[in-house]
């Protein structure tokens, strides 16, 4: 099976409504009048970051592509389980820095010791308005905090911008209220707005000229397919003005015959990472 | 580091107050008035299963480790998340048949591809009394769930003893407001004893022959340090009647020089399973 099997496999099993069908960056759970939003990611040797890293720096990895998903739903982080490899003191050593950066406590989770090393992590956090991936409608703009492709640039020197992104907690709690649909940018600009667009049955029309890369970057068409950036994509209203740094993409039109369109043409196959 | 200095090195990190110090099976969370049972269990192939083991088991048994730890914190499940490797219709049938049998929608996850397989899973419960590890008093006696050992008999086999426990959801639903604490037996009898005498700090002082243990129960020193049994353990007032079968084993006693006695003598040295 491929992933996008194993997942339309996994819809067809008793799923909480908050699970949104599994289209979402996360689930939510409305406890005593409160919204809270789940989710959970795992990175694992080899697949997301290169044998031989710093433990310290998959332990922030790991910690912020979860902090990554609430932002991307508004939502201020309450706490964090972890699944963890047994490591050494250098992941503690990251884990403190992660932690203490966005002020997130461990509340729990367990120890395994296996070969490749893996880590999951679960991030709870609560929110009052939750956007989803499938809000976005024909006219609203699209959005991009930060800049594109520094991790792509990155990963060759296993540099800061592939090791340690930063997720845009404040940014998506400020835009969380104004926007139509958010998601963040894990796996791809180009592929994660396909994604948005297919959710939201509508076409996301974006321009390349327009998305803000990153100082360096020289294939712009790879950069915007490469992810792991974990900025915020978001469709908004027309004469909307972001309360934060953010670069209009495109714009969202009605549903065509292709969910995404790069400079008016249809994109190249492969847009992003997808798991074989 | 060994996996108890590498958690001793997570409680020095920032905890939230409802990890408990990383001292019980389960965090907990208090959001609008409710209380809410969070934990996180992974499991990998050649370390919890054995290679070549049906997808459809290990779906089981990830799951059901998970929702063990809600019963013996008295909790109801509200939904799981999952954290996948790719893999097949097996997996997603055993997935549908534990979710289905304890009534538990699945609320999220993600799938990654890496080999040997890991799989993670967190389960969020909900309780109103939540019985720790910590309160068992010198007088209680203790007591455990069902049998011990038909997961150390069936392992061999990997037989479905081994593969596929049972969670005691409505045992513990039904014992939480009576105990004066709980854990779940998921690595051996006589440790997780140790631990939930350690934690409360006083002694327990456990009868070999009072060990209700499976039937084909041959080393019975070993059935009761192997685990996997995913039984209730719990310390309870001298007089207290067990709303649910469950067998007395031993007695808690005032902290002596060990914090476990089986049969009035020190254990052997091996109690049941740490990770290395």
């Amino acid at each position: 099976m491929t992933e996008a099997e194993f997942i339309a496999a996994l819809r067809t099993l008793p799923l909480h409504p908050g699970a949104h069908d599994l289209r979402d960056d996360a689930a939510t759970l409305t406890i005593g009048g409160e919204t809270l939003v789940l989710t959970h990611d795992s990175i694992a040797e080899g697949v997301h970051y290169k044998p031989g890293t710093d433990p310290a720096d998959v332990a922030w990895k790991l910690v912020a592509v979860n902090l990554s998903d609430l932002a991307a739903k508004g939502a201020e982080p309450i706490g964090v389980l972890i699944g963890a490899t047994l490591s050494d003191h250098r992941f503690i050593h990251g884990l403190r820095e992660v932690l203490e950066t966005y002020s997130v406590p461990l509340l729990g989770g367990d120890t395994i010791a296996v070969t490749p090393a893996v880590f999951g992590c679960t991030a709870i956090g609560r929110a009052s308005h939750v956007p989803r991936r499938t809000g976005a409608r024909p006219g609203d703009a699209l959005w991009v905090t930060g800049q594109i492709g520094a991790a792509y640039r990155d990963f060759a020197s296993n540099g800061p911008a592939y090791l340690r992104p930063t997720p845009r907690l404040a940014e998506g709690r400020a835009l969380a209220p104004h926007v139509t649909a958010m998601m963040d940018v894990s796996d791809g600009l180009l592929l994660d707005a396909r994604r948005m667009a297919e959710a939201s049955h509508c076409t996301a029309e974006i321009s390349l000229a327009a998305i803000p890369f990153a100082p360096g970057t020289t294939d712009r068409l790879a950069a915007a397919s490469w992810g792991d950036d974990y900025e915020l994509l978001f469709a908004a209203p027309p004469g909307f003005m972001p309360p934060v740094p953010a670069t209009r993409i495109g714009t969202c039109t009605t549903a065509g015959a292709l969910p995404l369109l790069v400079d008016g043409a249809a994109p190249p196959a492969r847009l992003g990472y997808e798991h074989r």
